[in-house]
């Protein structure tokens, strides 16, 4: 219960603090009224300026339903506003920008979309976070359309631009070249559709999908998430299981649940087999017995093993990019630099160290320069 | 231009603080996940825990959709975040609380509503900022109902609550009693019309009310607000003029427009007259030229004269107070409270002293206890 009580002693991770000090009448009117009116004004004869004479310029907003939060599942706005606050804290400390998090009452997905564009104006940039598949992706997409700021969901694009980024540094590891790996995926929610998605962007030839309810492939679809999705994965082999799939596979890509994988499987991949097992906090099989079963290079979300799949890694110094550079969206193309920009950081990727480590403070430099040159 | 340099360099009067420092992967995983899921898992437990687990427990949301900005009118939400950002820095310095500026992209009253329900499990408390009339009056009433969280449209009741607290300390310095005084109103919008409503329910028989359309009278009630306001005013003479009705007043309360009074409209009230002259930033009559016609207590909006009636003595800590005591709501008995608890800081009321500096350091306390024996 070391998080409960840390969470009892901050009572809350966040607070605001006043860049104008106050502490005559002088100050009060040069910090309100009449003052404030001089920059009000300024903005009405030219609306760009807003960014530079509020905090906005540095704001992101972290939005959630609470539909989908860490591995807890539909917990709700109330609940999820201790992750979203936590993020908030991640964004300051890994890109020094101003974030707030914003919880939402509402899990239809188009009041959820009228609600944020009606606070578009109060935001530099929009982190959605925590909201169940595939309302997200429409949500995503939809916002993207309507709003002129930066929108990133980044339990969809984060996730896949640290995957993308640690399996470059993985394939140099295997000297494997990406059109040639077979690509086995567990877990086709936001996580798993975009990377399915991004992997296909960046010349990853051969994809095969699998879901609870098995592989995905034209037969079953069900929404117009999984009919884009099947578009990039193998479609024969209806029946195939997950196990039979990883016969001769070269990599795995779990975000999917804790446990479903042993040894045996392992084993029954290529030589060089990539074991990226990233199921929170329990992976699809363990760093250890991955590794002890002869797998390359194995990777996971936790910090207590190598390849922390991490990201913390993408989001902030990404966001931090878009605001300085006044990005007007997000498209794929500054994934793919981003993931590529993230990999370079590593200099001789080993089995043990694909990924930067969260803490390295060349990070946000990196990924302003590839956004810069996108 | 002092305000506008001054906005340039703040880049921004707020700033997010992160209260936990984050330096090693052991931070983060307190701070973040998995730490952070004892927190959200203590709240699907018991929501009540939400206000201590987070910063909701003192954060205010100033929402505005900039239809009402200051003296400059209807600026919309851009040119509105410096102002929005402003009120956030007031209630930091004079109730350290934390409050986040929300500037809304609709000036549509339901959709305005349906954000901020949709909001509200981010907030603590909400503080409506800048709305015109008469849809803040409905926004406002409606939120009352429909959230549990307090509600407050400072430029209706934050008003009112500093005018009779003036007022009542006016009244001792000129030795009149509340149920005797002739009261002409000029301006019935959103701080007139809750003006009108605080003076009636604190025991003011004798109220006048104008607009720019003149006395506001049964004949020409052209919506629901009015309809109501006319009840709390004096219905006779339908066509008397502002000028006519202040022969024999014994208060003038402006919140209208700068310059409509002169001298002789002083000169014309009864002995002892009080005028509170408070449009902003040039009121009704300046406090000079009142003064030397003969007022007895002259008050303004101005921070350099006399007697300044400013919001900032019942907001912050009103709010800082609904919050402490977990009030579900403000109601009429809140306002009135406040306004005796402001006014009872002045320990001996004279004609330049009628109301406590906004720096004066017992006002939370004073609010605090005011509500609390509520």
């Amino acid at each position: 219960m070391k998080g409960l009580k840390a969470h009892e002693a901050w009572r809350g991770k966040l607070r605001i603090a006043s860049v104008p000090t106050i502490e005559s009448m002088a100050d009060l009117t040069l910090a309100y009224t009449p003052g404030v009116a001089e920059a009000s004004l300024a903005i009405v004869k030219d609306p760009s300026r807003t960014n530079a004479l509020t905090w906005r310029g540095r704001l992101v907003g972290v939005i959630s339903d609470g539909s989908a939060v860490l591995g807890l599942g539909n917990i709700g706005p109330d609940a999820a506003l201790p992750v979203m606050e936590g993020k908030c804290v991640l964004f300051k400390r890994f890109a020094d920008l101003d974030a707030i998090p914003l919880v939402l009452d509402t899990q239809d997905p188009e009041a959820f979309i009228r609600t944020v564009v009606h606070l578009a104006p109060s935001l530099g940039a929009i982190n959605l976070e925590d909201i169940k598949a595939p309302e997200c992706v429409h949500i995503e997409r939809t916002l993207k359309k309507l709003l002129s700021i930066p929108v990133f969901h980044d339990d969809q694009h984060g996730t896949a631009i640290v995957v993308l980024a640690g399996l470059i540094n993985a394939l140099t590891v295997v000297q494997k070249a990406r059109e040639d790996v077979k690509v086995v995926l567990s877990g086709l929610g936001a996580a798993g559709s975009a990377i399915t998605k991004l992997l296909a962007a960046s010349g990853f030839k051969h994809l095969v999908g699998f879901d609870v309810l098995g592989k995905l492939h034209p037969n079953r679809v069900t929404n117009a998430l999984e009919e884009e999705l099947v578009s990039y994965l193998e479609r024969s082999n209806p029946t195939q299981s997950l196990q039979e799939a990883l016969i001769d596979a070269d990599v795995f890509i779990g975000v999917s649940a804790g446990n479903i994988l042993n040894a045996k499987d392992i084993q029954a991949m290529n030589e060089g087999a990539i074991v990226f097992a990233l199921a929170n906090p329990t992976p699809e099989i363990s760093y250890q017995e991955a590794h002890e079963a002869g797998a390359a290079v194995v990777a996971t979300g936790r910090s207590d093993a190598p390849n922390q799949i991490n990201n913390v890694l993408a989001f902030p110094g990404l966001i931090r990019a878009a605001l300085m550079l006044e990005l007007s969206q997000f498209d794929e193309q500054h994934y793919l630099k981003a993931a590529h920009a993230i990999a370079a950081l590593v200099d001789r990727p080993t089995p043990t160290h694909i990924v930067p480590t969260v803490f390295d403070e060349r990070l946000t430099q990196a990924l302003y320069e590839a956004l810069k040159n996108t």
